[in-house]
């Protein structure tokens, strides 16, 4: 049926993980505002609004478009100000809740010199990443920044916005303290601008956080993405089981190698991106190999089978031994649970969904 | 002008690198294949038919069909036979002369038993990379292969078709030295085979070979693709310079931080993809940082700043000091040479070029 590398999305799994996170949140008295870049798709979006979730973040103004289109009204940017968007921005914003990000103070001087309708503005804080964002004890750059935002009487000052990034690639132990140190300067920092601004929000969270953390301190909204498809990364930082990862691309096996214990299949980084990770072995992995089943959901990875190495169109299966690579032959289809899923669906564009056939995701940017 | 990510296409630069690969192909006697996957291009394509090329190779049957569309009737698909897409093989086969690959005995028995259209054969010869194609000097498998292919009256037996992948990543030394090995060994399996089929070819080259080498000894028809761009891999291999690279990314600058010596640019993986190379310093880098002129030309990488690390969104520039990093400030435009053109190509779907405006890329497979 599968003529092509093509990205199923297991819709049950999917519902699974964005109802198990939503209870969590609850639980926890969070407010949920799911990060919609990792599957950007309006279908996929219609599964988190029939649970009840009325805010969304997105990472870029033509992707708070696309949503918006669909109805949703309520749309934080969760990436710097473009000024080169400011159109588009000022444009959306008549027509729903927006709010933008800024992460300097020269940036939020062209947010102020650029922005003529009612916007929402998040000043972006660095918990520890060293990406984005001002230092968290920086006060007078904070400051600054208010202000500068407070100059233009369009601009809202909503609170602070925080993704603590560095939270990828650790054990569940180290996420722990990561967000316990992050959360508790993030509490601080609430503290200090509460009395001046009584309704500010800290927005923050990833999925490592938001998936293995119980506590978060000072916190108002929690903001992970990827959790609605997990992967292969997310597994090996033990942050979800292989059974709850709800993407897999399904290739072609084109040629079988015994004699090198591998195997190519129709499947590079053309489809899955060029992201991996390091399997319980500390084989560096591009992918994990299961069978497909006739009713296109798949088993468990295959003992022993893991993505070696891909090049553009080319994915290369290394098995532990000549027997393990007998599981593949040439003509078969296998899925691979991916190691990014957010680069992979970006990358692939649509996804085939039992029972729609298949369904597109926004243009890229 | 430009609002989000743009892949400016520089025409001068690429026509120059088809005239030098094909002025050079010519000098040495040897038939120039190029290869279509890096521009993916229909009209890309013209200014290589404009230079008088008939044959091309590509990576993917639907890529074949996109390129027949625009009148392409000499098309080799070098990727190995896709059981699944025989139906279009067949189809396709009925209007271009079309060639495709077989890599392994299992595969070569699917393709006999699907195709029933006249196409040529090539039988994959692996030379030492390791990932696709019979060994070299597996005489018996070699042999196999050719008694299958030959058993159906419509599949001709062309030659063998190798891809030196082994010669990335190396100093021009090396890949001379990768490229006289496997050049000799082709040769004798040329010699070998040519009494039994006189119109034996030998397909070849990659673009570290194509472009640094003088001596193909026993090659037909080279088949680059990623020369007619070029990149910062192939630079860092020494392969090119940077003002042969026909393709940059045009970026907004959003947040710069002097303290940090880094900058933020809207420009991450999912325009870039992930691939990298390693500077000059030693340093790894996802892309150099230009000056994108007035005219929408590029100046030279900016000495002391490099592409550090990009997320899904988010590029890093990171820079030697903080002086540096004053040559960019929030609201600039900066163009960045990818590090692999080929999968930032594919990944951006689209080329901006001066007088055209937007050309497209075909779909992705």
């Amino acid at each position: 049926m599968f003529k092509n590398p093509t990205l199923v999305l297991n819709e049950q799994k999917c519902r699974n993980n964005i109802e198990l996170m939503l209870n969590k949140s609850k639980k926890l008295g969070v407010e949920l505002r799911p990060h919609f870049k990792t599957h950007q798709s309006i279908i996929v979006g219609r599964w988190f609004k029939e649970l009840g979730i009325k805010k969304i973040a997105v990472s870029s103004v033509p992707m708070a478009k696309y949503f918006a289109s669909d109805g949703w009204n309520d749309i934080s940017v969760a990436f710097p100000f473009v000024s080169q968007q400011a159109d588009e921005i000022n444009a959306l914003a008549k027509t729903i809740n927006l709010q933008i990000l800024t992460s300097s103070a020269g940036n939020a001087t062209l947010l102020k010199q650029k922005i003529t309708m009612r916007v929402g503005v998040f000043v972006e804080i660095d918990t520890g990443q060293n990406r984005s964002g001002v230092s968290i004890d920086d006060y007078e750059s904070i400051d600054q920044m208010i202000d500068i935002i407070q100059s233009n009487p369009n601009a809202r000052f909503d609170g602070f916005l925080s993704h603590a990034g560095h939270s990828y690639s650790k054990t569940p132990e180290k996420v722990e303290a990561i967000n316990i140190a992050a959360t508790k300067k993030l509490a601080e920092l609430k503290i200090k601008y509460k009395s001046q601004f009584p309704n500010i929000v800290i927005s923050y969270g990833d999925t490592p956080t938001s998936s293995i953390c119980e506590k978060f301190e000072g916190v108002d909204e929690l903001r992970p993405g990827n959790f609605a498809f997990y992967d292969m990364q997310q597994f090996s930082f033990g942050v979800c089981s292989t059974s709850n990862i709800a993407i897999a691309l399904v290739c072609p096996v084109v040629a079988v190698y015994p004699n090198r214990s591998r195997a190519i299949i129709w499947g590079g980084a053309v489809h899955l991106s060029k992201d991996y990770y390091f399997d319980n072995e500390g084989n560096k992995s591009f992918g994990a190999v299961c069978k497909l089943n006739p009713d296109n959901t798949w088993g468990n990875p295959i003992d022993g089978l893991y993505l070696e190495s891909i090049s553009q169109e080319h994915g290369v299966v290394k098995a532990k031994n000549c027997e393990v690579i007998n599981e593949l032959k040439e003509g078969d289809l296998v899925a691979i649970l991916p190691a990014h899923s957010c680069l992979t669906a970006d990358k692939m564009g649509e996804y085939w969904v039992k029972g729609f056939g298949t369904i597109t995701m926004m243009g890229n940017s």
